[in-house]
């Protein structure tokens, strides 16, 4: 098929440029339209559960009320995050923020008690008014709950119902009935904050529970459908997931930086998940190699306009 | 200052995103955003000469457009490329075009005379046909031009004058008096093709006349800006351009997926030119770490929304 | 200072070869020479607590004898790893193995039961040993323990403490005492027979009791050294043991091809972790570029030859 | 095959540790150890002609003194260098030479008169001294040679010839009747210097006649052999070179960092040229992505300590 030259119009709107994109077809340009056209079949299809990826400090970076957006939206089924995109999404909602634009070295900055994520900041205040506030929340969860063992899940959750920011996707997630795994919790500020709060008080984090409710929503799909933005354990959680069902992703999406000579699952191509069974055969997929703050708004951006217009 | 949440619209232009990717203001999506700020204001500015450097496969992953594109608005006033986006957007221009979708292993691609360019693709075909056109132009080039050295710079001038498809931006620069230069012309089919030209008729390269062509360039202008796709030489031949001058670019944007650490020119942040004088210290510049393919249509659209509404 | 030629003379020892990547002094190749330095001054100093990180597929590679050497050597006092380098070590412990030179494309490799982590292959059969006999190691612990919710770490002891192949880092760590952390257990092959085994028998795992044992090693600690292979979570598990000390690591050494732009943690330079507190504002640390499989061989090779010599 | 530990000896020597490299066989290590094979094969026979492409600042890296060793030792045939690497090597010729450990940011290097390449410096005091020492060389150049048109190769063996320097690698291609080629020469301080020189003296540069030198070799050559250190035009100038013949090349390493999906030729995979015909279907060849300053020294060494003995 011929590659057609990418044209750019006046006021186009982001799904005309993915589709000039589509048109040419190759390179990343080409792929990221193909992510598109995956994701859209993945998200209008009902009997596909759509399982969201976070890896990477993509709260941070502003995308938090993206994820809630789809969430809202009906676009995904299953979260499983890092701890820190958690707890970052957790700090804005109790009104804190990240910065951008300060200025001075990492250890100017540590004596000003900012901390830097790349090129965005956030206070040390903000960690001492989500100590305050996630205490109390972890107080108000039922007793009998926190000493017989929760499961992450279920713990997430019940933050999530206390929750009042609207932007918030852990909010969004317990509003909609979305699940959010997290298997290393105890690898983030929020984990932290567990440990110490059972210091004192009765809590029990139940992991192997975990494994068995989003187990139990692989073996009730239908079909499914993976979204993968960064690689991280997320990649590896929502891959062995549908593997031990012996069934396999029909759809899978993957963007990140990372690269495959590594050898490490964060940066693995999606078809080597085809020899493990964890992607069927068959299944339709894209590796995209792209910065997910980038990528990302516009696959949501065009795919939402197609999904607007189909319906 | 606060980074604000991106949000996804309904219909979005791609300028909208731009200004939410702006708002937010952080990693690779900030960073575009700013490159987006600082094309339009190097672009709007008469007293600005802007540079742009093509290094990459960006022709056969249908960009080629786009460069002719900018050069009839009146955007860009030097251009300095590898000779494989020349020489593959005169293929096009002879009518002959880059495909995708095809399937075989290299080996066998051998055998059935196609050439793999990442997945773009095309045919010894064409490049026998560029031969034989090539050859013709060569020979219609006054001799006397030929026999003294002429400049890759005239020597291309020459060859877009001679194409019929607008869409070559060989043939825009030549309607628009932009000058392309290749200081390594030798290093591809079309120098290639100069050389066995020159086998059986009188052409003579003169490349220190294209130094003298683009040197005076330098020294004539007010202020400067450059955009440099991909690194290669094109970067450092801009860059080293207005060193010589002793002032240094006012403009830069860079977008590529080299990195620094190997030390090497095409990967080396922007500030590392300021050292050298090639940018001024107070230059406004940005590096963007993301693919051509997807960053720069994205740029181009944005920009031009932006540049038009000015007007 | 002046940077020096490389020389490579005749029969160099890998030490040699690292001095004079160490008197060049830049580029990768001096960053490898001071990472021996670094690494040479946290082993060698006793009141260092050294922290290894583990991520991506190293057992696979062909480094967990390696990682076992170290161990037994008194290097490394702490480990923190991903569930999959646990599970592969112990497969091989198992008797199983890991090949390479194996042919074909994914979706016939799942047809004949074999798995692709990059160019390395492992079999379902190494998989089935794997569940048989990991199934009797955890019936043979102790019921007790395990129903009233045994932290990952003493799981893995009590797992290493029934491994013979002395090559296994799991064996080795148990051996001599050094605990191995994995605060995402559930993620990985091992963790989901964890969970088999629990549906069916009493098994309980407790994270936050990890998070006790890690914290209480940092708190005793005097100085702390930390080397990162690869990023994941093991980078941010051993960062924030420390932060919550409130005092940060003396010594970093971070070998990783993962790069900052992303703005996630596997990527981010260590300066990075000085605005957090996790390095000390004054640490000796290096982040090199590299690809592990080959910078931590030589990095181990020239270090055991310096520390045996000042012996 | 089954993959074999990694065992680090003590006093390993380079060849050692290469060697437990290749039997584990995987990941970037193994691909090291198949990178010495191949160069070792190439080297050691004597029909084959070999073509080393040097790109990035290798030479500011202190590796000059490797390729002038090489050349010396009769493992290299054929150059094809940036202008960059030529012209830093002869600054090195010129007692002049590169600085590392410097500090301050790069607008105040610039008032310091402190050039930037990574973490590599050189001051302007060496462009300088530089200038005056190339005018001469140029003079020397006897006048006929000079006004008819000289070829790049010619030049940089004039230039060769009147150095000092053994540690030079323009020398030692000069004392060794090795040629080098460098099609992009006016993209360098050199070339600038030429064409200062050609504004008051007779000077042409004749690029065509470049072509045909380094064509003659390959038509010349029973079997060929290039290393690509580095993409960039380089390695396209060593490839279309044995395109031209019909036959292509036998053997082929690369070693960079840069990677396909940019589509760019610098990091395109080994396979792609095959495509093309500019390596043979059953070339023997590796893509090695690491950093060259770690990777080559490994490389040479253990290819050193492999054909001394051999002999």
């Amino acid at each position: 098929m011929k590659i057609k030259r990418i044209e750019i119009g006046e006021q186009m709107s982001v799904l005309d440029l993915v589709r000039e994109m589509g048109a040419s077809g190759v390179f990343c340009a080409g792929r990221l339209a193909k992510a598109v056209d995956i994701f859209v079949q993945m998200v209008s299809d009902p009997d596909v559960k759509v399982f969201l990826g976070l890896a990477g400090a993509l709260v941070p970076a502003g995308l938090g009320g993206l994820f809630a957006d789809l969430i809202r939206e009906g676009f995904v089924d299953v979260i499983v995050s890092t701890g820190a995109n958690i707890t970052h999404d957790i700090i804005e909602a109790f009104g804190e923020h990240h910065e951008r634009g300060v200025k001075g070295d990492d250890s100017e900055l540590r004596k000003r008690g900012i901390n830097r994520i790349y090129d965005a900041y956030v206070s040390d205040k903000a960690f001492i008014k989500f100590e305050e506030r996630i205490q109390q929340i972890f107080k108000d969860i039922n007793v009998e709950k926190r000493k017989n063992g929760i499961s992450v899940c279920d713990l997430l959750n019940e933050i999530g119902k206390r929750l009042k920011d609207k932007n918030s996707f852990v909010k969004a997630a317990a509003d909609e009935g979305v699940p959010i795994f997290c298997p290393a919790i105890t690898d983030s500020i929020l984990g932290l904050q567990a440990w110490l709060f059972s210091q004192l008080n009765p809590l029990k984090i139940d992991v192997l529970e975990d494994l068995h409710q989003i187990i139990n929503i692989a073996y009730e799909s239908k079909k499914s459908g993976a979204i993968f933005l960064g690689g991280g354990f997320p990649k590896n959680h929502i891959l062995q997931t549908m593997l031990i069902t012996g069934r396999g992703f029909d759809y899978a999406v993957q963007i990140t930086l990372d690269r495959p000579e590594s050898g490490g699952l964060s940066g693995a191509p999606l078809s080597e998940a085809r020899s493990w069974g964890k992607l069927k055969s068959d299944a339709n997929s894209i590796d995209l190699i792209a910065d997910v703050t980038i990528a990302f708004p516009i696959l949501a951006a065009a795919a939402k306009q197609r999904l607007k217009k189909d319906v």
